[in-house]
């Protein structure tokens, strides 16, 4: 295969910037050919800033460019799994944000489709290639901490989305969570086998009328009979904390959150710093970049894709159950 | 009331010595007249290294003497309860290890005892008169962290009990996490009104087989809408670990173990310090001292003591529901 | 030699008390006798406290009495050498605050004294007990940090003392720095052989009016080749600051600061923790206990001192020369 | 003036790659037209990597070059001065390597050239531009702590460089002390009045046998009476280690070095991180890209550049004092 691989990006808000930007400066080995929005002039803006040559308002166009190798889907989550259908069908190689669709049908088509066109698929859960949460892994992996018993993610965000965002969200399960259910069968290295949900609306009423909850605790046990709990709220007044831990058989591993500078100041009235990193494009620059440069990596050289397609699907299925527990009020097993 | 509180100590087994030295060199308006043991040697050497006058074989000494005000009751457990009614009736004042008893109806039966005697009743939960968890529940009681969401317990000892320990133990909700069930009503300053456990045998069979847990986390809903997670291990490899972390509408408040020292060492390999305090006699030092010192106040200035017979109960409700929750594997309602 | 050692204390001042509770409350092996001070009713009100049986209101009524083996000199600096020197004749074994005189002949007689007497000298620079600095002081000896190269003490007060006190303090090199000077020999093993000062009067005009400076560095070079700085300052908003650092050719090994609890508040402004323990009798308890607590063993158990008489003659010796530097803006060699 | 400034990079070497690529990756209103190295073959290699379309072993095409607007001049010390006047003649905005010479005299003819030419010069003092240090000046600036008294600059390599690199380098001070006495100045916002240094060979012979040393304190009066120590040594184990403490009359600002993850091991050994970021290219990624951009924004704005000839001039004359102080054992007076 060519040393470089031609990429078309389908979606040019705000995550499809983020990876035309990490393509164009920081992934040597590939190259940026076509942008495509519905919204034809917010590609040509990225187009412009970023030097890509094409710029289109119908993503057919991306699919039909024979010079295309692979494409980044960053579209609205209603349209991934159809795209990625049909880029399937193209013979493009699939790099696609998360979720792949809140339709376990219509993931199961999705896999299908891609497993059919022989093409690599990877869906975008940027935080596994984040170095806190990385190092974590590899101490677990490689023994250090010995056998893991209890994990307890955090996840919160400076604050909520619009409702109007809410809405569409498909609830916070979904949109928020799915990222720490991915979290915590990576860092892991089992299955979830059971989940129990307590949640509510804490933060603003309009999310609890627009039938979505704001904070949220999970409870999982894993196949290999360790037990987690995710911690999620959708407001922390310090900002984006996200952080982990790890309790194994031969002591823990923890993550503390990122902040801007390492600076401490005491005066009359305390020892501080300042805030951690507020917003999750901040936070997770070298992650966002890390993922697509590894997809680009797999891509050429041949080898599996860091994230896959399972793992897309197997977030979706822990939501819904994280969910139905939250409804009915009692565990739910899983598989 | 007179200036000094004459105590009488009930058991000389370990926390029995703690609680004696306390009183004898730490507060200045407690003096201890008598110390009683089953176990009459163990007895006469507390009072020879504190200096306390009279040494009995048999607590019904203790209760009949006219000059004694007071008693602490650290005898075993399955003693408590009896030997409470019984000092209630002999119109003591009372401090009691925890738990009252594993028995609700034996606690209802002591608490009434107490309550037609008219005397206090402290029970001894420690650890709300640790620093840290003091500053935590400041942090909440004055506002400084809004309205409490979320509240996660870290609790963990260095390593489990002899087996022989574990099987008249009650089981590890009723002998570890107790404490933390306690305090997290005292943190949250609501009620519990919802349980579900997960747990299991991660650290040693010869538990499992005693027919205990080793490994557990509980999940509580309060009435105030908060959400609780207690994570509790039997065994941390680095020692003993006492930790919380609670947010609120206006941030968060977490608190770190403490350590023998403030020293970092950084070499070749990593930056580092040493084990937090191993052994919750140390961990906990200041709180047995304050605690004690506390009831002394509290019966000389005739103030209600700091934790009563009703925190003794409830968190022995809930140890039961936690323990119901585990084995029937789904959520447990409370009250 | 007996199982106690019977004390008397010359001195009812703050030190003077401290050590009298400390060897009430938590030296076994110590009974303190007498207590004496020029302030009869000072002495009255710490005897009592404290159940000591006998008070005077002249030092050589504790000299005098042949059941007094030990004394405590916490009377005021100007009468230490003198005291010390009677003390001696009288056959007494001594622990004596710091500083034995300020003046070097004086000293001198004084250690004359005592060895002539064939008594025990310790000398009250009581952070060598302290848990942090016995730590640092590990990492040197033990080789964990190699051969120590560069050493930076942060000693800082919260406040400056009044300029009464000033006055009458020999400066701030004899007052405050002289516990740098000799934490300096104790951390690094080795001797100072040359003295430069930068000073300067930043907080206070008046401790400038009255011959004193209030802000100084102080580099030190050490006969094994080794370098130091003491940075010092008689205010600190955030409170006493007690840190040190030391490189080595293995590593390097820093101290933190104690604080009230380990608890850390994060809100919509900062991260933040509670100030540090403001106070050195709150942030140093464990060392004075520690001190006089060895001091006795010392003298129970034949064994030599923990600082002896040449460790307060040595502190001194630096800290003229430490003035000298500031007064002729020339580095100073020593010995 | 244009949206984009057309630049000549002379000199391939490691911090001319740096700087290339910051430019062409980073630097949106920057352009590299050419780059120039004695090593045709290695600027050749750059080039093609970054895609800068021309190449020349003679800088001096490049000064000729009508459409370079400006140079960053990242040849070799002994070149810095010469090339920076010729380019100043050559009418080019100038950013230079630090430092702009050891010769005094050559650079007050370098500065006399820029000066004449009235062309931007802007010098290599790129931790300037770290967040951490941003941050240390911006609490002194702001008045966030008050007025400042005392500064600590610990500045330590991981390694020391080979022999012959030490040879030619102009000694510890020109070389790495160089950074930290701009540092001092900009932090503290004065001049330096005196300097004392206590210095010695603690790591190496070989560094001695070529006439520096690899261990070094040096002492700073500033004109406003404040006080700063520099911590330097050619190695620490831990790795690279760059950190600043300053007191001021309202608190105290400190950072912490800059580390690979966040993460903090606990096992039965020790609660640990990993090491600090080792070398100084990933540690001041941020920094070197960050002063490059503000060359670009001053030349196209119109703007002074944010370090300028003085700022290169002064910090060799401390430097030169340091020498100075160190070999005569003397405190040296500046200016």
């Amino acid at each position: 295969m060519a040393n470089t691989l031609n990429i078309g990006i389908i979606g040019a808000g705000r995550i499809g910037r983020v990876h035309a930007a990490s393509l164009v400066y920081r992934v040597p080995n590939a190259g940026v050919l076509m942008i495509a929005d519905v919204n034809e002039q917010a590609a040509h803006e990225v187009a412009a800033r970023l030097g890509i040559p094409k710029v289109t308002g119908d993503y057919r166009e991306v699919l039909a460019a024979p010079d295309v190798h692979a494409v980044l889907i960053c579209s609205s989550t209603d349209t991934h799994a159809r795209i990625t259908q049909e880029a399937a069908r193209a013979g493009k190689q699939i790099f696609c944000e998360k979720p792949i669709s809140h339709s376990l049908a219509e993931i199961d088509e999705t896999l299908a489709a891609v497993e059919k066109a022989g093409v690599k698929f990877q869906v975008g859960f940027n935080r596994r290639f984040d170095a806190n949460f990385r190092r974590v892994r590899r101490a677990v992996e490689s023994g250090e901490i010995g056998e893991p018993s209890l994990m307890h993610i955090v996840s919160r965000d400076p604050a909520p989305p619009p409702v109007e965002y809410v809405r569409r969200s498909g609830g916070m399960f979904l949109d928020m969570t799915i990222h720490d259910f991915d979290m915590a069968r990576y860092l892991i290295g089992a299955e979830v086998e059971e989940v129990f949900t307590l949640a509510g609306v804490r933060i603003d009423p309009a999310i609890g009328a627009a039938g979505d909850v704001d904070t949220a605790v999970i409870m999982l046990r894993f196949a290999n009979g360790a037990i987690g709990t995710i911690d999620n709220s959708r407001r922390a007044a310090y900002g984006y904390d996200q952080r982990v831990e790890i309790l194994g058989s031969k002591g823990s591993i923890a993550t503390l959150n990122n902040y801007p500078n390492q600076a401490i100041v005491s005066d009359g009235q305390s020892v501080r710093r300042d805030l951690p990193l507020n917003f999750f494009m901040d936070r997770y620059t070298e992650s966002f970049a890390t993922e697509v440069s590894e997809f680009v990596d797999a891509v050429l050289g041949g080898k599996p894709v860091p994230v896959g397609g399972k793992d897309g699907r197997v977030s979706v299925v822990i939501a819904l159950a994280a969910m139905k527990s939250y409804r009915e009020g009692r565990p739910i097993r899983i598989g």
